[in-house]
């Protein structure tokens, strides 16, 4: 994306480029069958947990006049309407903390003025909305989404990691109020004297770890070793939400021995009962406010456009990252404009408007290559197996799947085909086959591992489409009538739910990373190069490692300490804006620009493109064929993020800039106390004889295995 | 150990054997230094613990008469005497389940008959014991734990599981009587209204769980990625009492808000409280009891003594197996002699004796073998280290570490020198060496990784010294003063702990292992096969495994149910011991010979030896070489039994019967549901070229590593 401020600019490119894939947007997801379910439920979990969590939190600070059918209802309604004429599908919309914040924070100025008080609280907001909006429209049209460009890994993965600290601090401060008397209840009652409230606390540490250690179990049931590999499929693809089920079926298997309110539940009233709907006719009110409060809106509309501009493009870059070789293109600025609209729609029916929200939308693009990955692997495994049952030889085998493969691609206009990657796969597979000496014979699977070849071979890619945002847009307003249901998940389980989501979200952070290894042994860390990891790993020193994590982890602090402010803490976005120049101008001073370039790649100061780098990339490869199918696609998106970076952007920088040093240390003795890469191409040149004695970033063609990995950059 | 059953002379062979090595095996244990105390404080908790916690039961059971201060003193006493004069210092002794059992049916037999009653019971018991003493005396001097060697892994590892069932149902039940009145305690305390105890049930879930997980993690300490090798090093050594007392501190937390009695805590009188030392008078009404009663006395004493004399010797033969590579002389007559002599001594004092238990007694040999790890680790480090600085050369470098090793060997007369297996050490590692192309220069730590190499290298051995038995058992009677600290350990920690045993057990026990593969996903058995397995996965064909499982695991069952009967339950060992025949006559004509063989050698029908195979054994070490420091010897000594066991006793009858079939299968294209190791060798051949249309069985000496495991056999 060029950084371009000519108006509506933009927002025309983003509508050329969604335009020509909006029809394969929709006919991508239906192709994909009952499949899209996986992904549809889990982020609705992911979506409609919290929301009905904020929206619980909303009614204790609003005294009722917003609720969880209220916060439901504009996440439903928003994401529906994101999901059908919105830019990028994979981004997900929902009522998000800050907005919670605001909402309470004006609640309580309304609250106090005789002449607006609690019944224009909404119509007031409402005018907050339209300016809210208006400012959002400047902002798309006048292309201020394209200084995304400036918005690096360095501030995205700390505001990933802020976000993941909130989420946690918000399970841990739930799990201390269930040992205490919940505001504005009768401490009277039966469940409040203090051996109940002790045993409500004991049970919710149960249910929440419970549910918390089983979900994140159940997350890698792809690679258990026990049972079969639909159940284990299964189990990955739905185990969160069965856990939800789980849990809130032990929260009543003591139901006959204690009283009713424990453990607590959710508390929301039935959107059928009265008074549950007076917040849709806002509109009619909101004339009745006064002018004066009608130009104040604009101060904390001001907040709130900032802080959506700034999350609303986050969360869409965080869903979109170069390592999930996305093939459609990006709409910031088409995205902001239609949020804008969604926030008067939302102001003028009273309910709190939803944005783009993090982890739920790089959790979506996550789950969505996890489809793809299933389909592309299904179709690819039943051509082989087709292939090699006509006694096809391997040659034939490999023809027919790259055919499959080519037809599962997305057809995209404005794109070229991507197939050269696949050449080569072609040869070189076929050469590593006549090795085996079978090359035009037929094949059966004695020889050739169908399943364990294909697996190796498929890249990264993400089922891009619309069907699984709307669905899961519609199931979160289906929460709206299902209320009584819901209110029978007790709040601990939620508080589990909301510590799972902060730990999902942090496999794949790079800033995450380097913290975990700072506190890695010296001695383990060749243990990091054995796995996937990312290329600053092998070409930073780890001092130079170490002071720039623990730069960003103070940094990390301060902003956490913001969030702590009462009001103005809603603005810590502002304190991760100012990484911008921070980035651009302060850091360079510190750092060598190679380093900071693996460190954290900025676009703007990005080397040019240069041939790809084959050896690399089949080095990955081969590192890649230890693992096991599910396992394989889990590493590549979550823990192997810079891998694949390092594949978009060579690094031209980096390879010229260290090399000499890194074979300056192999001599030295203690060379594995700066940087540590020659020691892994030691151990892993043991086992086969026949590269001996080259230098550590030598090819290995020999042993190398071609993939179609990375053509998509 | 040949079967004999002239008198005496399996208890002279003892002396003779033992007494060679009894000055070693105390300069041996004072020479681990302060390391010694790593296993010592293991093995106590695991002695200590459940021996309370049946103090306790049978303070319950005896209405006091009996007290955890008994079974602390006689696990001390006969510990104490056990590993000074007797013959396996690897054997744990502790006041165990079953004779808790009998004594409690003995307590409600003599508390009903006039003439005996509750003050005659220990009188009357300490007769049971000079009946049980005359008995095992017997069975000693006759030589009847020559027929141990019939007792094959079929038996001793149903025994091992069996015992771990019985922990885990201790574990559970008395989780589930928190929740429930204690007997015998007033339930109008305010601990036991319906709304504490409830709240004490869900504390001691939280407890017992905290406990179980963190112990489990911790002893995995060493292998973690994080955190200083020392401090990894101590969490994996110290990391399970440390836990106990974590988690006892955890259940002080809540202390002001909640009653005294919450969570409950272990109940046991002071050793100075008055009454506490009536029994240890006991001898001298022995006369009062009548002569009927002292001749019935031999009734439970027959019970009493086939439980120790099968218990003795079966925890004596598990803490001796194979795979530990032991060199020192077995001791199975004297030690049940000696055990003769304490049961006489305990019963005249009035406490309840002590036998050699499970699973303690492994868990001995398992940190010792992790404790000898450590040392020959360090001292092979140093003088590799020490080498290198002086510009030795590779070849030097071998023959000074060569020789530190057979420094370290335990010198012991009867034993010709193991040096074997070092010579090809040294040849084949120098051979290697000199592929890399600097046999004669000077070798530095960037060509030479000595501490992979070391691990690479160091086989399971076990530091055999007498001295943290004796410190162990020390430790327990210093827990009878100690008695009001151990009372601040919460009961549902000690729950937690039961379980952790359980489960400590289970790794290494190939009957579980066979278990877990019935349910391991076919697509997945691959896996099983590229970690360490035992010989029969890649011998005996699937279903045959399964049959054999299945019948093993019905016959648990069958004795698990047997230890629901009232008293006859305590002799479930009868139906263990009823396997010997049956695996001797009835299994041979339902399995083949070879599979037999592979999944349960009896020594009586085992082949004779043949020349040392070295091909499979380096395999076993390249396997190994992807391994680290503290797993390697983790995998060793528990998941690799049955490899070390296939270089003890090379497969002449499964290598002759099976590989046909195997050649055949590889041609099949579903060879894979019945034996898929050639799957394996298919997958490992892939990225090596080398080794291209080599059988499932070749050798590949071009990239194996020799070693000097498995010499000791």
């Amino acid at each position: 994306m060029e950084e371009s401020f000519v108006p509506f600019r933009g927002i025309k490119n983003d509508l050329r480029g969604r335009q020509q894939c909006y029809k394969q947007d929709w006919t991508g997801g239906l192709r994909a069958g009952f499949r899209i379910l996986a992904p549809t439920t889990y982020i609705f979990f992911a979506s409609a947990i919290p929301v009905i969590s904020f929206g619980e939190q909303l009614e204790r600070d609003t005294d009722g006049v917003l609720t969880a059918v209220q916060t439901l209802a504009s996440t439903a309604l928003c994401g529906i309407i994101h999901s059908i004429i919105g830019g990028q599908p994979l981004l997900i919309l929902g009522v998000a903390e800050p907005t919670v914040i605001m909402y309470t924070f004006m609640f309580n100025f309304a609250k106090n003025r005789p002449d607006l008080g609690s019944q224009l609280f909404l119509a007031w907001t409402g005018w907050v909305c339209v300016w809210t909006a208006i400012l959002l429209f400047l902002l798309a049209i006048l292309g201020a989404c394209s200084i995304i460009n400036r918005f690096t890994r360095l501030a995205g993965e700390l505001f990933g990691l802020l976000i993941a600290m909130l989420f946690m601090q918000q399970a841990i401060k739930g799990l201390v109020d269930e040992f205490r008397i919940p505001e504005r209840k009768n401490p009277k009652l039966l469940e409040f004297q203090p051996s109940w409230r002790f045993a409500n606390g004991m049970f919710a540490l149960v249910l929440s770890f419970g549910l918390l250690l089983t979900a994140l179990r159940s997350r890698k049931a792809r690679s258990w070793q026990y049972g079969s590999g639909s159940l284990r499929g299964f189990i990955a693809d739905y185990g969160v939400p069965l856990m939800v089920l789980v849990w809130t079926a032990v929260s009543y298997t003591p139901a006959g021995t204690i009283p009713k309110g424990i453990p607590r539940r959710l508390f929301s009233p039935n959107p059928w009962s009265p008074g549950a709907y007076e917040n849709w006719t806002v509109i009619k009110d909101m004339l009745k406010v006064p002018v004066l409060y009608i130009i104040g809106a604009f101060i904390p509309a001001t907040m709130i456009a900032v802080l959506y501009y700034f999350d609303h493009s986050v969360a869409s870059q965080l869903a979109q990252q170069k390592e999930f070789n996305l093939r459609k293109p990006p709409s910031f600025h088409y995205d902001l404009l239609l949020l804008g609209f969604l926030t008067i729609i939302c102001g003028l029916i009273g309910i709190p408007p939803a944005n783009g929200v993090i982890p739920q939308s790089p959790m979506h693009t996550k789950s969505l290559a996890t489809l793809k990955h299933q389909l592309l692997r299904k179709r690819l495994l039943a051509t082989a197996r087709k292939c090699m049952h006509k006694n096809a030889s391997l040659g034939q085998v490999y023809e027919s799947m790259q055919e499959a493969y080519q037809q599962m691609q997305t057809p995209l206009i404005y794109q070229e085909p991507s197939a050269q990657g696949l050449k080569e796969l072609k040869e070189s597979t076929i050469q590593m086959a006549s090795k085996k000496g079978n090359i035009n014979g037929p094949v059966d699977e004695t020889v050739f591992d169908v399943e364990k070849e294909i697996d190796d071979l498929l890249p990264v890619e993400v089922k891009e489409q619309r069907l699984s945002n709307l669905l899961q847009a519609i199931m979160v307003g289906g929460c709206v009538a299902a209320m009584p249901f819901i209110k029978r998940i007790p709040t601990s389980v939620l508080w589990g739910y909301f510590a799972f989501m902060a730990i999902e979200s942090l496999p794949g952070n790079q800033f995450w990373e380097r913290i975990l290894l700072l506190f890695t042994a010296p001695s383990r860390r060749y243990k990091v190069l054995e796995e996937y990891h990312a290329t600053f790993v092998e070409t930073v020193p780890f001092k130079t490692i170490a002071v720039f994590t623990i730069f960003q982890t103070a940094y990390l602090f301060v902003c956490f300490g913001i969030t702590w402010i009462p009001i103005a803490g809603v603005l810590f976005p502002l304190m991760i804006m100012f990484l911008v120049p921070v980035r651009q101008y302060i850091l360079p001073k510190f750092f060598k620009g190679a380093h900071l370039q693996d460190l954290d790649a900025a676009e703007y100061e990005e080397s040019p493109a240069v041939p790809f780098n084959l050896v690399t990339e089949r080095e990955l490869v081969r590192t890649a064929s230890f693992a096991d199918d599910g396992e394989i696609l889990d590493g590549m998106i979550t823990r192997s993020r810079g891998e694949i970076r390092r594949m978009c952007s060579p690094k031209v920088t980096s390879s010229t800039a260290t090399p000499s040093k890194e074979f300056k240390s192999l001599q030295s003795p203690r060379f594995s106390e700066k940087v540590y890469s020659p020691r892994v191409n030691e151990l892993r040149r043991e086992p086969s004889p026949g590269n001996v004695g080259r230098g550590p970033f030598s090819p290995r063609t020999n042993e190398a295995r071609p993939s179609i990995l990375g053509k998509g950059g």
